[in-house]
């Protein structure tokens, strides 16, 4: 059984990477990497996979899932600069797959071994990623 | 390949287990455990998977899901309260993840064994459970 | 100009009138009359019209009106059951009609007079109330 | 890791067998065996599993995924008859199932074998079919 | 005060007029004017205005709303080529605004001179007509 | 009658007045002022009222208001940093209303005089902004 929260979180963004021209940034990775940034509502979709707890019938309560995505998410990346705001990305191209790894990252230390995690990130309504830690 | 019908419940409900004092009941379940209830719009989409009939070019007819749909679940409980006017849930706390095991369980005997079958079901816009009868 | 900010309340209730008997209730209100209750997710859009403040660009800041509608919308209806303990309903019936109703006029005299005032009450996504005060 | 793109074709077709009387395809597809027709408005997830090039930050340019749907699917069906403009459906009934089949095996050889391929086609808000080959 | 009721048609049609060549057909409406068609799955919200009745709560009951649509555009369009099989179209171009057209003027004399009448209708996620009667 | 056509861009933006000081850009505006942007999925729905054309049966061919939209508004806005690649916002803030405002007042000189002209932009889900003009 597996139960999902949906949140957002609303960033600026450029794909780039240091260690290649302007030009060559601009070749591969087209407007997204625009040099004065662009931006998105991402909508994040954390699944957590479990057997029901017979005492209180959840998998785990989604409270404490809400706080843990506020924590390790929305705090760090809502509202900022995802190049210059975050750590995370300083060496590390902010595509959407690239979220979405570090974002399952910061959430799996901090639920027990036992339980599965996925995660789904909108970058628009047209593009996902999906992924699960591997 | 699998195929999905979507349909809809409105239902009271309220999370409580009755062997629990009301303190306890408020102190794990919050606002949800309001004694006069509360109530939510759920979403379902029941998921059969199976292979083409080569005859018909269907998995499953889908009138045949939404009639299945309409008896197993929607006659039950649309415009219900859970806890008070569904028997499965005079014992059983009605949280998404216990309804929907509840949904699967009433499903799984009227789908030909070798159909799978998933459950999932939206509470609110932000909350989800995938059921697949584990 | 107009600017409006969308917020949710899940909420139980029971279409009814405590002066007629549970007959004539059942046949007005079909199923909506359930002795029990049901519920919803009612998604509430409030809609303020003014001119934009040239200092700030805003007509109103969002988080003045999100306050305004957790304050006197939210806190009063979320996880309730609206005919038992919304003192509103008490007497009066609440369909997706009168709930507009008296969210408009609980949200109106917090408003600056020359501020236009319109709300959006859905109850499920094929039922839809427009209330701007007649 | 999975990455997704969303695109929308609007077609008209008839669920049919040509070796079936019209009495036997009205009775088996109902009011979708209209002699004249109807249509939808699909919409299509394409699903691409692989591993993110660590140079680029991509399982695969969405750019490449977008313009290889716009070949493969739009040009072919979109504001299309799917019975009489569309030869792969000269002979085989254009149900969800036998499109999203249809939609997979002309997408499957675009694509690396290394990577792997899903569909998910809605016809309507309620009707959808996942499709990964088999 | 205005309620709304939201229903959905799914049919097949072309832009065209009977007295223009193909040619000129094609170079006004281009793709929408194919031949053999294409369609559509229609989102129908329907706006009633008027006042609160104060014994029921209602300014109509949306069973009746419900009701009404289903017999004067539900049974008319759904599942239907608007060109061939629905004599409203057989002399008029079925653009989104000609059928909005005709689904008010369907609907305006089944309901009380004093009740307001609005017809939104959806062609795709994109385009929409509002219509109020001129 | 109305007809509408929906698009979408994606921008980098930060609410900032240069006259300000940081410290009071960021008691004013809070986290939408944060100094390196953030960004928004804005969903713009253009409105343009006028008369059904007899021949055509539209009220304006939506080809036309789409290429307006795309020559005007996204060209201009679409994976910008509003602040600094608009010149409309050199000295502008970029709130929901301002936006609103310059992109209304960038297609009415494009549009003839005898239709009307409503935007709807929003920001977020839950943030909206309708202008017309006054």
């Amino acid at each position: 059984m597996k139960i999902s929260r949906r949140e957002n979180f609303n960033a600026a963004h450029r794909l780039f990477r240091k260690d290649w021209s302007d030009e060559k940034n601009a070749s591969v990775f087209g407007k997204c990497s625009n040099p004065n940034y662009h931006g998105h509502n991402y909508i994040l979709e954390v699944i957590v996979e479990g057997s029901i707890d017979p005492e209180t019938g959840y998998v785990l309560d989604l409270k404490i899932l809400k706080d843990l995505i506020k924590d390790e998410v929305i705090e760090r990346f809502d509202h900022r600069n995802l190049n210059l705001d975050c750590a995370e990305f300083a060496d590390l191209n902010p595509t959407t797959e690239n979220i979405s790894k570090v974002i399952w990252e910061a959430l799996r230390p901090k639920l027990d071994a036992k339980l599965g995690l996925e995660v789904i990130l909108s970058e628009t309504d047209k593009n996902k990623v999906y992924y699960s830690g591997s």
